[in-house]
């Protein structure tokens, strides 16, 4: 598939994020279509040499790169369900925030319909949009992310994550859980710092060269999860089971929550009575594999 | 304080990680006294050129600079206590893994028996000693340590963090705090994406991205904590919540752990209830420093 209007791009939806959207592909010099349900909504980006599509038809019929980001996916239905007709040899670019089960459901609609489909995920702010900070992830055909990746390339680090729909939603939310377990490990132990007079500014830099070194381990650490093989090559659960009950100790002798510390702990320990305490630590993949009670 | 004995360095305990201790000082030149408990363990050090002390007491003879790495601190005690009135004038430097109120405890009784004192942490594990890699963290007067610095330098890259003898242990734990949940956020979104047929190797570069950008942020997000004004510059708490509630679905629907999305969102909605939910995600310092219920 090419574009059939060069570089042309319509956007649907004129939030806070869809307007960042919709502004840096104007920046990037691409003809742009706007539509909102609220109409007022399109006036400033019409200042700044916006087309405003008088109707959802008129947006779909502008060109074929369609990108979406509305409120939720129930929203693209409301808008979209009435005028089916009119995906036929589109892209959708679905930026809208959502799961995994939504952007496969959705992505079987709009195939139903003749349309091609790429489900995304915005890892960024609005006023990131249009710089290389603002992580965009994709996934789709392959195919579909490479005939428009120049004209996505507006909007930031735009990345294509492979042919499963739900794997856009995925990643956002495993970097989202990397994001609050960093702030969470880093305010855990700025709390327990700030008991010893020790000041947040003073601990941060020492809490993000941590964050960076272990980091570093990841891809190593990740062939001992793909080859299912966990050797203790620099430290076995068990002592670092040791060193989780000083953390534990300090974080009650300080006088600090310790929920964070007795999780870790506690997945942890359940590999130990597993029989896992002389391997290493990216054995605790079957902890976090296995389904937990609900 | 100088050393009295210029650069000669005496070695109490030689567990794995003591050897690679002495072995270190050894290896920048540094005439090195070695002791344990079970005079065996010093044979190959011998043969690498290390004096052996054929007493605890000569060991402590053979010059200002102790370094003490034994199995705990009870072990210092039984080692040490029949011989306190030779600490007079030596610098122990206590590398042993302890907490801090141990740590406050031992620097007490040093100092009455007339011996300066550091408490330090190793950060690395024993291959490592000798190369920059080896972070170690010493807590106790400054001037104690900036007289033994460069000695100590042959072990790692050695720093000081201030005077409160407490603070090795705390930075310590605190850092493994990071490491855990660095490692655990990792191995939560490896077990999503796992589900959906992405492999570890392949997942691992992305864990590795968003760790170190979001621990870039660190600094900034302290200037927060210190001045306890918390306005929601980038995202709101509230607005975080809602992506912590995809998290969670995501980990239920893909059959995979939901404890640590649980734990995550379970502080962020106290501090929500609490009224916090139009702040910046540093405002869960509140939670973070409040005891747990035990």
């Amino acid at each position: 598939m090419t574009d059939r209007v060069s570089n042309s791009v319509t956007v649907l939806g004129l939030g806070l994020m869809g307007r960042a959207l919709a502004r840096a592909f104007l920046k990037a010099g691409h003809p742009t279509t706007v539509w909102n349900r609220t109409a007022s909504k399109t006036d400033a980006l019409v200042a700044d040499g916006a087309h405003r599509a008088e109707s959802i038809v008129d947006a779909l019929r502008a060109g074929t790169l369609v990108v979406v980001c509305v409120s939720d996916y129930a929203a693209i239905h409301q808008a979209l369900d009435p005028h089916v007709e009119h995906l036929d040899g589109r892209l959708l670019v679905n930026l809208t925030s959502g799961d995994s089960r939504l952007a496969r459901e959705t992505a079987a609609w709009a195939n139903n319909h003749g349309a091609h489909y790429l489900d995304g995920a915005i890892m960024a702010v609005p006023p990131a949009i249009g710089t290389a900070e603002a992580v965009i992830l994709h996934s789709g055909p392959q195919s579909d992310f490479e005939s428009h990746e120049a004209t996505l390339s507006a909007l930031g680090t735009v990345s294509h994550l492979g042919a499963d729909h739900g794997l856009a939603s995925l990643y956002d939310v495993a970097g989202l859980a990397m994001m609050w377990s960093v702030l969470n490990a880093w305010l855990q132990g700025t709390a327990m710092l700030r008991t010893a007079g020790v000041n947040a500014a003073t601990y941060a830099p020492f809490a993000q060269q941590i964050a960076n070194v272990v980091a570093e381990w990841l891809p190593r650490y990740a062939e001992q999860v793909d080859s299912g093989s966990f050797p203790a090559e620099v430290s076995s659960l068990e002592t670092d089971i040791a060193a989780m009950e000083h953390l534990l100790a300090e974080s009650q002798a300080a006088g600090v929550s310790t929920e964070l510390p007795r999780l870790i702990k506690t997945i942890a320990d359940r590999a130990v009575a597993a029989g896992r305490g002389r391997e290493q630590y990216p054995v605790l993949i079957e902890e976090f594999s296995r389904s937990s009670r609900p």
